[in-house]
């Protein structure tokens, strides 16, 4: 059976999991799943069943299914080694990881979908208040990242060496975030030279939100190709 | 030089790897950073030239510093492989990281210390909403991981068989905190069982909140050792 992965088109995390399946060469079929349409088709019991925490992305390959989209990544790179996501020693490995998770831990979750849902609706924050949420925790986390990066030896064309790896994985989806909440990203220099060589490769160009089978026409502020 | 830990006793993440080091036996110093007091010590800029993402906890062994609390696991279980906290096979592996993930990017960062204090400063939240929102989000993860580990074939003693490994690391901090922010925990019982599975062990028990060189006296929400 080939492999299959649930998806959502503007997730994120869907996002990271398909450019490695890109990276990687993995044949594989998308399953969309749709976070808003009738209640979040996450929520359905037939989802559920199959990913208790109700989110996506969801990897199926052959009787498994895996869920949380670094897990599934560091999956793909003990199964499919080659080309490789992650560097070859241990403590460069350390650091890609823990610049993947500046973005996959202590950016993205906070301004997910139903973070948002709840801050207007249970809590009654403005629409305005929610968009300088999501703006805050972006402008904190790419701050951060931008400073590594920028005195990283190790950087190269992308974030680790010359070939695209885990760190540029999570962070492609995270500008395209960015630039449609309107966040300036020029005070993000190094970011936006690794963003705009990613999305030069045709791996990440596929992942991307408008190439997917559920995006909903072409968004407005879906961002320069280069 | 001996491995430093820099470490807040309250913060999960520290609480993660202190347990870590300890299930491991590797010999090392913690160095307390209050993220309260003068305005949060992960502020100065002498720890952000160490950590720019200015969180706890940041491992130091040797020349390197390693930030975020699963890269830095990860990194100890390359180096230093046992007793080994993740399973022998990939399928396995995946699926002990993704419920570890469960707990570390998808309940622990939308109540951190940093987040409440914005709901509540800048959103002028309620401390009784605050406390709710808090709530709702360690409810629905914790559900969520239950419903995974009681069905889990794999469960034993602890949450993949019968040694501790990554998925009790990041659940034992997480009832900290649920206990803490008075959640009712009884509709948990398999999480609970693993958590007093765990808290029977000294190396989890020596990395709790009131064993830690930097702890403000015995807090009352402290949970029952057993």
């Amino acid at each position: 059976m080939k492999t299959q992965l649930y998806s959502f088109w503007r997730s994120s995390a869907s996002f990271r999991v398909r450019i490695a399946l890109n990276l990687k060469g993995i044949d594989h079929e998308i399953i969309p799943i749709h976070l808003l349409k009738n209640g979040g088709e996450q929520t359905s019991t037939q989802y559920e069943d199959k990913n208790p925490n109700r989110l996506v992305p969801l990897l199926i390959e052959g009787d498994h299914a895996i869920h949380q989209s670094l897990a599934i990544i560091e999956y793909l790179e003990e199964v499919h080694p080659n080309p490789p996501l992650l560097p070859k020693n241990a403590i460069d490995r350390a650091w890609v990881r823990a610049l993947a998770m500046d973005i996959a831990v202590d950016i993205h979750p906070i301004g997910n979908l139903r973070v948002l849902r709840y801050l207007m609706k249970n809590l009654g924050v403005s629409a305005q208040n929610k968009d300088a949420w999501s703006q805050h925790w972006m402008r904190l986390g790419l701050n951060s990242l931008e400073k590594q990066l920028s005195k990283s030896a190790s950087a190269g064309r992308f974030a680790y060496g010359d070939t695209p790896g885990l760190v540029d994985i999570c962070l492609v989806p995270q500008i395209f975030n960015a630039l449609s909440a309107g966040l300036d990203t020029s005070c993000f220099p190094k970011l936006m030279t690794i963003y705009r060589e990613c999305m030069a490769l045709p791996e990440f160009v596929d992942a991307a939100w408008e190439k997917q089978i559920d995006a909903e026409g072409l968004n407005p502020s879906i961002p320069p190709k280069k």
